[in-house]
């Protein structure tokens, strides 16, 4: 292979940068020639790239989303606009494609593998939902992004003697409410993986009280309430007033945190590695702080399972 | 003097540690005691107070919220119990009070002097609406706060080519909304002392998708309208979509910035020498950059007025 | 006027990009086009120039450093070399120069003025120490910088029990020291303004302990004396070991805070109005919070003067 | 076991206050007591400690350094004096000890346990040079602070065009300079566990400015060489100028991140179950992103190994 695409796909998240500059130092370093494909499978079908030499990924590796832009791209289900793509791939020379994003940018790639085109796929979303893989690109900064944010809410939750019910992000996949519940040593955390149970969070809060603890940190995924639905509970149920922060789209941004610019840099080059060695249908993941990769199809079959050891442990040292 | 009382009433800020800190050394630099009295003006009624020490205002200067607490005292609106905190204070040998808060706190500061108690108020609440200070301790914070969750806020808005609302505190008062627009970079800026224009804003919007800027962000303060109500107004009128953030408590809390530890550091020393001086019913605050003091009463005269050269300014460099 | 050109020189200071974003906005704003000069005054001389439009100064306000790059340039001290560069700007029909740099800058914008070319100053150094202005941009953000560094610093100091000496920059300014030094809490701030009195340090010190205080922060200003320097002293004289951190150039970079965003809107928007309004040989400045204008050549007989009240203040609060 | 005692030792880290804070609340969470020993062995000497309930540890999982303190302590050298120690400990009715710390720290719990006393180790030190866990406490925020630091410099480095070289902690471990270096973009990183090619460094800056990059950043970690001696070879060898930045004790301090609070956790949690189940002479560690625990003694015949392979990555990356 003498040249290959790369576009970012589905919902952005920090470290996508990181990604798309490890592509491309890593296929120059192997003398491979990259070119961004912009705004997702939407530039795919039409086309729209550009080559990235060198200069053109310096000083991106500390910015927050992505210089290649994303976007939904509802005709990339018809596969008459993937064949189109693959087409316009092909005149301008390009063989083989690496797609950053989530699983739903996964269901895209494997639908061109079908059509023939070399796909590998590196995992990167906020939410670290991607089955397959230990962590995806983006979660370690969202996490401390909702931790920071919780740091400064304590504040005044303590000066204050308020209890407050914090809203992140997190539709199926509980990860970024179970890590930053666990770091910022919220009382309560509750998950779309785990039932939650009414009477133990009144009782937990009013044990605090008991013991002179004024203030409570209660941390909900958006897959497994509303925050608002669970302060009007609360207000029923126990006659508890709260009060609610949803920290929403501030949870996507943010200059990437070390941790997320290093599993880019290694997932990204993986990637390119798997394309050269012939590989197509897989996807880059770390596991057991491995690099490796595998049938991007598992993702069809594998789901994504939050790890409730952290659950258990953050109900322990929130006694 | 040989006794002062120090509380923090109202909403809390950033740098009220620091003010208080400022008031316990400066107090013991002219060998004056100073009790911290807990939950605002509650504790003023109650007498819960202790001893600050050198020792125990150690390593707070850096601190969000209040290590005092603070909390809203209905009962203070009564006569008598005005009348009981200050026979708890004078039985503990306190003579003089330093009120650090809002205008809010200021009133309460106001009828303790009627009563013969010497109150000196510190201007702290993120708002910025206190008459008679350019600034109050804990607002550039807050901006900073904001900016820094606006930044990134842009990254994803930048990669999805959105357009975002967000919504910042100030309720009577746009000082948050203005400074913080204009250092984000925004594209409109709608605060509660202007009128705003639906139109223009619409006009603005579709003038910078002409010239390919296909991203814009929007700061609505609370106290002009809710930006649930502006995005509704923006799609029924000109079918724009967008995405909103209610940025809530995270503006109130984090580490403060030099300028507010700087800042409390001033005003709650200069506020001790005024007690020393046996001063009363005065309030400090910063003009011109230089400390001075003015009467308590003129809050009930004067209004805050936000700087509204940096409305115009904005608008004119989101050309 | 229908266009002018604008160049950073000297050290850079975050809020450049802020500055550059604004004049080329304000530009715009009045029909006028910008031209982006390159490397300073090298890229003067030589004519590298590039027009920038709204889209080129887009999502660079955030940005630490400076777009435009920066370098001294000795050939400038030549008149001839002055000359071929006002040339080189006539024939590209700039008309008018906004300099945003430091005193030296000013210097330079001073020679151009002589021979008849336009020239507007634009204060930003991160040491404060343009005369005429109560800040310059990047000021702010150094402090903080320097602040966070410190507070870090502390973590260290307090859990071992040591004594630190910060050493931070200002060759002939302590502003740096003096703001980060009050902001930070810390024991002793020494400056090139005043001198200091070892006696009274080591006093200070043992003080502190005795009342078990096991822990010392010193910041030095680099103009004052080298950490290594006071460190050998405190040693030699009293026996008291101290550990030594030299800031250097962190204190640069950076986003800038929202305080050195404003102000550059400020300044660079009102430079562009001066050269308008045919003005010359100018300088943009904050005095009393108010954006002002004054001779250039006031520089050459006005001295910046640290607020020596901040340093009284310090030694008050650290008692 | 119905008391422990839990102390921190050798070099801070952040984190080690989440970790104490987890060793209490997971105590309380069995009925345990813990006592919290201050100043390390030397606290342990001497008796001095103090019941840590859960209002003690309020407050602490984000704060640097730790709350116990920490010092070298030569008596514990002396069996004589580990004796008394132990004897203080058995008479306050504590059965077992949890030493946070690194590899130095864990030789003193070894002592212990020869003379019967229990002990299990948890790593916490910023090197993450403990062997038998793949991250230590405080390694992600100490890399996080550099790559911070490193951004800022880069502002700089970027807008002058000049080569960087920035020295990094890290006597016997390259971990924080390979992890930064990666993180960071550097263009070369330096670590004690490789050679270095001086002509492979002068060449790779030199390539860089043929292809017009006009700046570079260099790590190297203090154990491998200092900043100025490398500065001084290039100047020799090759004439190239570069500015040097020692980063030092900013490194060891600051919030932790949610890594290392949700790491700190987990350890300290797991420490407290090896002592109700009868453990003694195990650390806790991280492999395989799985808690486990293994024979103190491992640690003098094992040695950590940096992960050579993001050496090579960032050789590649660096192109």
């Amino acid at each position: 292979m003498k040249r290959i695409g790369v576009l970012t796909s589905g919902g952005d998240a920090p470290g996508m940068n990181a990604a798309i500059r490890a592509v491309v130092r890593k296929g120059n370093y192997h003398g491979v020639e990259v070119y961004g494909i912009y705004h997702g499978y939407e530039g795919f079908i039409q086309g729209k790239m550009k080559l990235l030499d060198l200069g053109s990924v310096g000083g991106i590796i500390q910015r927050g989303g992505t210089k290649l832009f994303s976007s939904r791209c509802p005709q990339f289900m018809e596969e008459a606009y993937r064949l189109q793509g693959i087409q316009k791939m092909r005149e301008a020379g390009i063989e083989g494609l690496i797609v950053i994003g989530g699983d739903g940018s996964y269901r895209g790639a494997i639908e061109l593998t079908k059509l023939g085109f070399h796909c590998i796929g590196v995992p990167a979303t906020i939410d670290n939902d991607v089955p397959g893989t230990d962590f995806t690109i983006g979660f370690d900064t969202a996490i401390n992004t909702v931790v920071n944010a919780i740091d400064n809410i304590r504040d005044t939750a303590t000066s204050h003697e308020n209890t407050f019910i914090i809203e992140v992000m997190g539709r199926n996949a509980g990860d970024i409410a179970l890590w930053s519940g666990l770091a910022a040593g919220a009382e309560t955390v509750i998950i779309p993986e785990e039932p939650y149970d009414l009477d133990e969070i009144v009782e937990r809060l009013k044990r605090g009280e008991s013991r002179k603890k004024k203030y409570s940190i209660i941390i909900v995924a958006e897959g497994a309430m509303p925050a608002s639905k669970l302060a009007e509970m609360l207000k029923e149920k126990a006659g508890i007033e709260t009060r609610i922060t949803v920290l929403g789209h501030i949870q996507r941004g943010g200059s990437p945190t070390a941790f997320d610019r290093v599993l880019a840099s290694r997932l990204g080059a993986r990637a390119v590695e798997l394309l050269l060695e012939g590989k197509t249908r897989r996807a880059v993941g770390i596991k057991n702080y491995q690099v490796y990769d595998y049938d991007l199809m598992d993702i069809m079959t594998t789901k994504h399972k939050a790890d409730i050891s952290l659950y258990t442990l953050s109900k322990e040292l929130s006694i």
